[in-house]
């Protein structure tokens, strides 16, 4: 990783993520997750970890209502049933209204024609930030047949235009997950080389990574950090601490457990000293 | 928690929640929940380590039956899709007409609509017992306009009058999660001091609690404990086996998997002894 | 465990579970799983950490689909939505179609009405293998009224002839679980010993098993080891890496996380040397 350079900007961004690190924790920001049956419960034990203030409210007649006074959406679309796909159309409509940034999830899109098609009308909607693998990604652009499910078959350089497409089509920030994070919100692009390959062997590594996006947009409404740095800093923090983990875990269950723990410890400081960006301009 | 006495009657209290523990571990309490999605596993996971026979049965044409053979229900209102609300309402007057004890956890009522109203339709049939953060208890006698979420953005004592009032309604049992729990049945009231601060950081922390009242209330009924020391007995054990979590815990992902540890570990004689109860008369 | 031997055919089929595990590795089977909500997060976790790609598709009109482009597909009856009771009729019709091998995991059948007559409609479309405890498998044959929800109030050997029963009907290998978990395919029976109490204290100890057998089955395709040897290495695999598990846990807590851990350590040389086998013609 020699070739990531920590200039000025990088710097600021170490720093500006561990400034919202601790805004995150002084005022908790209240998290509305509308995510995937398999993960659920995992997403709510990382954003409890790490301070915010978990809630997941996914069925209709609440779900629009709730969007309104939370401080940040995720939209997940690991399983979405009928009534989630509803409550996921009221919570865009809802955050929409009132302003509260919301981030997309398209999981294993492209093959998979239901979410597919809910994927491409919320994309409509204009989401704050999306998140996603680079085979995702580029489903989502148009640029790909998609993966074979959630496997990322395409590497995150391999998704760089797609994401550049995408946010600004979206006027949004677009995030694709792996080795190296890319991060871009079409004018400035980072690389974030964070994180750790255990990530990838825990259900919901990604999709947890998403819910601590919305709760560092809902964070930073607070602050006078843009959303291109909220979305990278929730990178940091989540990979940082993902790394921290791995240190001490003997496999995939302890390391899960590890990563609770370390979301909970990491400081403001850990964050300053450990991240490693690399950050240019389009 | 120097003012928290232990009269006789504490001490009978003690000693009577650990007689329930060693019967519910004799002869395992069926113990039937719909519970919401984020927490279910946990959920079972708790009942199976405490010693009880977790059954999620959740839907419709089998909810109500299953509740008419089950020792003790929970109807959990967390994220109550339709199905579920459905089967709850079934679930509810299959054990009211078997006179199978059940359990309402009324989570995150007030704000939010759907639960709300099924909150107050469940309230109606006079649940066994009713478990809530003070926020939800408030909402429930409608004493105030509910939290965001699932934040108890009330104290305990707050709900006081509240529950007194509910129990009586109901002539159930009416707990209060907290720093410092408040069980009553109208007229007797029990405040418990046991627990930990991490099970506030640990999603179905409260929830799960509901589920191991459904179980000493299932494992009371073959006993002559009555509902007040069910309920409270299930409290003291699992904030018992919550403080021994915390003391080898690292963070709130250890605490979690330490406290199933706990609970398949702590003993009468632990609840005996570490049991911090004050009891009174209304 | 003095009875059970290690004749020839047993050591041959610890060292074709071996072989496979490496196959399983190498190439991650596409696990499609269509399971309960209380288990699907522990069982992607399973998956992933014994290095398969687990995919849990249960909604209509995507599960059909999925299932073709799968190397195995479970079809786990825990709470059986609607939506997913559709999408599980999907998927054993999409599997059917593409020769995909699935399981079918009757769970509590018996008693509950509508998983009931559910698991007899799959079974028409016999299932390449079927996983259960004693009192499922009877169930499931006829010659029982089910247990009391999950429990297993049969022993395994009380299953011994339903087993054979459905294998016979089926042309498909029947798994009943246990102490000592019983492998038939109508002809040949297998016992197998390894195991621990612990995975009885963990929701989804059972159920997760099922999706390791559609794993293997997945991964037996591509190699000339037939399905009764891929189910029973699917059983070894786990129960092996159960018995590391228990010797480093405190509890089910501990004794989750370490099972994870022990599903990516273990390796062909453990299996090799640990499988308890007694094989038998009928």
């Amino acid at each position: 990783m020699s070739d990531l350079l920590r200039p000025d900007s990088a710097l600021d961004l170490a720093g500006s993520a561990a400034d919202l690190l601790e805004v995150l924790r002084e005022t908790p920001p209240l998290t509305h997750c509308i995510t995937n049956a398999v993960v659920t419960g995992f997403t709510a034990n990382v954003l409890l970890a790490l301070g915010a203030a978990p809630a997941m409210v996914d069925i209709i007649d609440e779900a629009g209502l709730f969007a309104g006074v939370a401080s940040g959406v995720l939209i997940n679309l690991g399983t979405p049933t009928p009534e989630q796909r509803a409550a996921g159309a009221e919570a865009v409509a809802g955050a929409t209204a009132s302003g509260t940034p919301w981030v997309l999830d398209p999981v294993a899109i492209g093959a998979l024609p239901v979410r597919t098609a809910l994927a491409h009308e919320l994309l409509a909607h204009r989401p704050t930030a999306i998140r996603g693998n680079a085979s995702e990604i580029l489903a989502l652009a148009g640029l790909s047949a998609g993966g074979r499910g959630v496997d990322a078959t395409d590497s995150t350089d391999a998704a760089f235009e797609a994401a550049v497409l995408l946010a600004r089509r979206t006027s949004g920030v677009v995030a694709v997950s792996g080795p190296v994070d890319l991060v871009t919100d079409g004018d400035r692009v980072l690389r974030l080389a964070n994180g750790h390959e255990l990530l990838t062997r825990v259900t919901g590594g990604g999709c947890a990574l998403g819910a601590v996006m919305a709760a560092f947009l809902g964070a930073a409404t607070a602050t006078d950090h843009d959303e291109l740095t909220a979305v990278a800093a929730a990178s940091l923090v989540y990979t940082i601490a993902a790394e921290r983990a791995a240190a001490e875990a003997g496999g995939p269950g302890s390391f899960a457990v590890a990563l609770l723990d370390a979301l909970a410890a990491v400081g403001a400081d850990d964050v300053r000293a450990a991240a490693r960006i690399e950050a240019g301009v389009l």
